[in-house]
């Protein structure tokens, strides 16, 4: 048992899991973006053929898992459990989306960092002999989450300069006790930072701690330095989470502006798509690892990848109750080789 | 691996991870009903000391972390995971009680069923050889409940007979490597069910299905009898449901009405106390186990016991839109022999 806890927060996979398939799906703000061609679907319709938003969202979480399955030549029944979440109230995305597939299912609510903290128990499941394949898998959705979180859509609220644009997107990783890679070496739990942020328009500078907090443990208990990886990537920190990101590293004496970047960042062509400081929901992180980062490391563009998804742990009526947002990262290693 | 997984959802923990130390915190309806003396905690106050309820409920599940670790002469540095979820929308009740606490910890949304999952994960973590010690931890709070599902509390509005009353309670488990029981010896991973039950004031007919397939699975896949157990308690199901699926297993040829009985039935008087169909919420079935259950089986009352709690995966959003209510249930078995 020893062998398996390298610290206080990160775990060794004894046998690392594999990632033996992976879908993405986004909407038409995706597909005006950078990462357009690593999409297996962009939808046009933001209801996804359904009558509401929230309905469409379970439809794309759906549809996630069912791609995910069909690339790997599976079937649900190969699945021993589904790990998932997503933002709406009551994770009604992921419940909706999986009522229809008789998978066992655990459901869980990190906030943005689920894409994270999924992988994270999908990987243990199998390493502990729980379990021989695992969904892991959210989503989010522009319009169900402005209207539950800020303003009705049809409002037009203006935004400001650090705001964030929820992406309409949902991933899903398949990971197997076997298969061609990439594999999860390593795992870190985030513990909640809260440094009494309470601007629900700057989710970045409340997340960047978490972030900062989860990849300093990673670090220190694997051993491990920032360039010892081709590629560290934050959840949905933004532009200016990012810069505070790089700033904290810096302080501890460490440069991370060479090889780590925030997929809040790389979703959306900020300036042309008028996206202020970037990309957020469950769905940004999600999509961008499982597309541009899985198809990117089965290439071989990159061997060694830490994923960070971070999470704002809190709701409208916290922040109308004047409290501050507690956030949480989640850390995931994905090696080429075992 | 083989000897882990009894089947499609049910698994056997190879080395039984033990209940270490428990503790519940109940409110006035609580200190009223015929359990009053299984609380560790008591308090008439339903702001818990704060401004609103929402911190209430954060300050009650923090508290019961506390008086668990308290029991158990345990220190927060000796928790590897903390696992714990609630109703509120972001599960705020469990990041903002936690936010004070240094322990890596996994979010939960499994609705009223979260004490059956935090459970049935903490036991896998610990069985798997990731940690050495973890607290499984839920909370529901009647006046958040009411005015988040239903209706502001000063509204006074009609209840149905089917209605059932949300618990103001917590409850926190934890579970470690070792320790003098009971021990969790299997855990069976609910599918989601959803028979086309709509009406949001008959929880308990939406949620037994959920139970009975659960249930089912977990008898079917140890090669049990329910005779076997000296208690088959579900969570949340109240009157009504409680009879809906006593009904459903003699459609299977099996009597449950000798050992099998329901939290919501055992929290309340429902007579005496007006409570309707009886108690529901996270913190029903974390306060019963974590009092009257665990207490009894240390005493020597029970010796083999099935909890099963049961949500249901709705919310205030999918009712209106005209949803029905997707529900799950996840099964632990305690046992007083490893």
């Amino acid at each position: 048992m020893a062998s398996k806890r390298m610290g206080r927060q990160t775990v060794a996979l004894e046998h690392p899991p594999s990632v033996e398939s992976f879908a993405c799906i986004g909407g038409k703000q995706e597909g005006k973006g950078p990462l357009a061609e690593y999409f297996d679907q962009l939808e046009q319709d933001s209801y996804f053929g359904q009558k509401t938003w929230e309905q469409g969202e379970s439809v794309m979480q759906k549809r996630a898992l069912e791609l995910a399955l069909h690339k790997g030549g599976l079937k649900e029944e190969q699945l021993d459990y589904i790990l998932a979440g997503d933002l709406l109230n009551q994770c009604i995305g992921s419940s909706f989306a999986l009522r229809d597939f008789r998978v066992p299912f655990y459901g869980l609510y990190g906030a943005c960092s689920t894409m994270g903290e999924s992988l994270a128990l999908a990987s243990m499941l199998i390493d502990g002999g729980f379990a021989r394949r695992c969904a892991a898998m959210t989503s989010s959705h522009f319009c169900t989450a402005e209207r539950q979180y800020r303003m009705p859509v049809p409002y037009g609220n203006q935004r400001t300069p650090t705001a964030q644009w929820t992406a309409t997107a949902a991933g899903c990783t398949i990971l197997a006790k076997d298969g061609p890679g990439p594999y999860v070496t390593h795992v870190t739990c985030g513990v909640i930072e809260d440094y009494g942020i309470s601007d629900v328009n700057n989710m970045g500078a409340a997340m960047a701690p978490a972030a900062h907090s989860a990849l300093t443990a990673f670090f220190r208990e694997t051993n491990t330095a920032p360039r010892d990886y081709d590629l560290i990537l934050t959840g949905d920190l933004g532009a200016l989470g990012h810069r505070l990101l790089l700033d904290l590293f810096r302080l501890d004496g460490l440069d991370l502006a060479g090889n780590c970047q925030d997929c809040g960042m790389l979703l959306y062509d900020r300036q042309r798509q008028d996206m202020h400081a970037g990309a957020s929901g469950c769905g940004c992180s999600a999509s961008v690892l499982n597309g541009y980062v899985l198809s990117g490391m089965r290439s071989g563009k990159w061997s060694r990848v830490v994923m960070a998804p971070t999470g704002a742990l809190l709701s409208p009526t916290s922040s109308f109750q004047g409290e501050s947002i507690p956030s949480i990262c989640h850390v995931v290693c994905l090696s080429r080789e075992r």
